[in-house]
């Protein structure tokens, strides 16, 4: 198996798909995945480490300006300012009210993939059939699977400060080694059940380009393949990253373009929250000297949908 | 002042309305409002009440059909279902993808209130001028006041449970004793920066209406005017209820149509979350046999926005 | 065959979608069906027939309030209103601007039907796969067969004033009498390439309810079956009506619940326009003493259309 | 008065401005402005102008990718494709739907400008204040001033083609003189209650650029501000253009930025139609050598709309 930046092959690949695959572990008829690490005793003991109780947010602002992280953005449309704050009919009462709206992935937006987001070769995870996603809304692995609130404990593995730099550059891969002295360095082994958040420094690329940034063209660090079985060993529940975890514009590997999308995805059933905001836990993380905490993702409950924009909240 | 369901005058909610305003409480620029009461200290000692780890979800399914509950559903549009799984032109990369949309408040969608929701003859919170609030958003009292998440003690009122009914009626008027037999019931007294939810029964009603719920014609409890100084007391950061907290239709009191709105987000600043699910929590609490537990609201970050649906989280 | 409100059966319908069927007509790549009937000559015409140049909108207010009519109504939404006049950023330039979006098809909106909007067994107009309409848009048979719009003689025919009544009740079915009694009385008869309007009486039953109609309970007119050889006969390049051109809830017939919609659209290539306005335009051709007219349907080029909100024009 | 490029005074515009006012004219009721010009006789005259019945879209294609001519393009999205055409419930009903909504102004789509649209200190046309245009929609000067149809004698002046050349540059001012030129040339004088459609060769641009276009940095010709006395006396009905009509950016004289829109439109009450498209319309005109027709414009009934997008039609 290739190491570091090498470029693995499409059959090292189509192995790992094949090793990591979860697909039946928890039963045919599954559509939680990896999520079943994450237990009500992980949870009682995620609480459990929080001291501070301080609060941070790991989402970005919702635009509503075309940049090129959000080419389609959100609608955020007021429906009654406080000019019509009058206009319900109630004498006496006066209200402003607004619309909101958006696409729910891309590379801006901080949002929860759900298991129906991703297809391999026309499956989803547990081997639900493309078909199953219509166009009036998916039939299965929805996110409702994620209804109740994603809760646990997140470990923020921050690889710019490990490897003692700023940021990664665009199409970086973050490797197994990475992530490990990460781990050792901060004292934040990363276990069963968790809500794993991998850093690559995007936020401080934008700030250090005044604010401006092109997923596309700048390119964003994200895991290297071979870090999937390293995440299937450790039992990750929920993975997020400041980019989209896989690297773009990627490896250019045949058949898995994004592969921590598809073998994560679909084969291991791993949710992703992609293009988390870490430029506020960082700083907090130092702080604190702590990169642990409670963590609570809260997808609203759509049914049929293959994901929702989230705003996951860290607790210290 | 009337007690029970006796009807205030517009005088009496004039003195409340004077008595319990927050207004330059903490600093003339504040627009965080009873959410002060919220600290870190409260959250620590939130998460520590964790036992169990079961988490249980109060929000509403979105609802993308019009019923008398959501007459202006939310729009959940598939952008790419599995028949154009590889329309993003990525070879090997299948995908879907959605938009979700919705209207932020109204008597279906569990939602957030900002306190730049509502005015008192002009003014909202704080003294700010209804033309803050303006087509291209608000200009403050925005939802960001909330944005890195409302994490703290929960502590849920069951006042069917505490009355030994199923459900209360259409526009019944909770009281303060109410309130405080719940408290003593459940033994679970409500605390500075709690936040307080109280149920009417409302999921109960649909249910026993095969379904079908018409807030408008069928009524639902809310809290009577008197329970505002005692939240006010009791130093309540945030309040929910399975209705809107106000009775529907309501008591009626000319200029104060629905004073819990109008006194409690544009005086007391006191945030409200409407239209919570309760039908999950009540069962769990019995189960349980507490009637607190840490609890979780995310909010979106909306800059300019008026609210935001919500799926907040309970963790036992 | 049947006559009147007799129902047909399954075979006799099946018989006339064989008979009408205008498959490879015009050709196997054929996408615009019976508008090849509308020649430039025939809209020359069409235009020479203008005397008084009165013009008359055949469209119905857009609605933003669901109700029977609209359950699912159109936003409209200011995005920037008078006091955001300034927002653009421009000194000196002071705009207001909106958006306006909608469902195209329904029983409310006046809107086109493109030959994509209807399938019979799986199969459009000319034989085109159900699966040339995919979640991001269809390949063929879209609304961009009207692009260059719909300009042509048209002709509206009474029903209410060639029976004597103001109305037909919900789900009477107008027969090919009807329709050449119509002619006979007002002197119009249909020719090849007409846009044929067929009036029902639906805006006054509204008006007589005091503006609220609900298609589905109330029931609206339509064209029995028997009129669709004698649209194939007569070459109607395009069929109006102030109901769905179908009766309202139908005849029952299995397989065939719609068979204007199924047999004209998909089998013919007949281009409707449902719920078109004519409680203007009758008092009108009333007092003109003329029931054809420059008529105009001019829909927005949206590729990948199903239809489009159409405001139709007649020019007298 | 300054001639061809010469950029104007202030107080040359504020003159112009006061000399082409158009309020009270029609009564200080009135919200149609110069389309009073635009009579039954002139429409049954345009009418009687139809020779070969050849029938042109003006639109441009509803485009639903970002580009620089649509930084915020339109949403159409897909309810239910082929995968759920049984989606309805009805046995035998196959049928798709879709979803079509968008900004209604820009650079890009081919729009109406209603006279609520623009504003000049504070008024609109007529003396009607700002606050009428409302959050919650406009209460006069509407989009339902042209709810009957634009119908009337369209004519093009095809600059490029008078001058001799494929396209003007960016910010090209377009005087009176060229549109003398292009009358004489083509033979076809501007009467009163003409729809008057000035080409400035954009699409020849667009198309030379490959397609790529961008109205803000390439820069669009317009009508130079001494074109509006002009227009005034010509008493046009109607104005569109294959720009905005202004020149962009424009020549920067302080206060009007765009005279244009603000004085054409708030002044004067022309409605204007922007971004039409000329590419079809040209070389039909040259072939048909005629730059005269029967012109249609069809705006929804869009109540308190400030616009609308719309498919312009020419029939010769």
């Amino acid at each position: 198996m290739s190491e570091g930046n090498d470029t693995p092959t499409t059959a090292e690949l189509d192995e790992i798909w094949e090793r990591t695959k979860n697909w039946t572990r928890w039963g045919s008829d599954d559509e939680r995945g990896a999520l079943n690490f994450l237990s009500d005793a992980h949870r009682a003991e995620a609480a459990a480490t929080v001291r501070s109780g301080r609060s941070v947010s790991l989402g970005n602002d919702i635009t509503t300006q075309p940049t090129p992280e959000t080419p389609s953005p959100a609608h955020h449309h007021m429906l009654a300012s406080g000019d019509a704050r009058d206009s319900n009919g109630i004498p006496g009462y006066e209200a402003s009210r607004d619309y909101i709206g958006t696409e729910v992935h891309g590379m801006g937006i901080t949002h929860l993939d759900a298991l129906c987001h991703m297809f391999v070769r026309g499956e989803m995870y547990n081997g639900r059939p493309a078909g199953d996603v219509k166009s009036t809304g998916a039939l299965s692995n929805t996110v409702m699977a994620t209804a109740d609130g994603l809760a646990g404990r997140g470990v923020f593995l921050d690889i710019p400060r490990a490897r003692g730099v700023d940021a990664l550059d665009g199409n970086t891969a973050i490797t197994v080694a990475d992530l490990e002295r990460a781990e050792e360095t901060q004292g934040s082994p990363v276990q069963s059940g968790d809500l794993l958040i991998v850093g690559g420094g995007r936020d401080a690329r934008r700030t250090a380009q005044g604010g401006r940034f092109d997923p596309f063209r700048d390119g964003m660090a994200g895991l290297h393949p071979q870090c999937l079985p390293w995440l299937h060993e450790r039992e990750v529940a929920l993975l997020m990253g400041d980019g989209i975890s896989d690297m773009t514009p990627g490896l250019g590997v045949a058949n898995w373009p994004f592969p921590v999308h598809q073998i994560g995805i679909t084969g291991m059933g791993l949710h992703l929250v992609d293009n988390v905001n870490l430029a506020r836990l960082a700083p907090v993380c130092t702080d604190e000297q702590r990169w642990e905490f409670l963590c609570v993702v809260a997808p609203l409950r759509i049914p049929g949908g293959t994901g929702c924009p989230v705003n996951p909240i860290a607790v210290f």
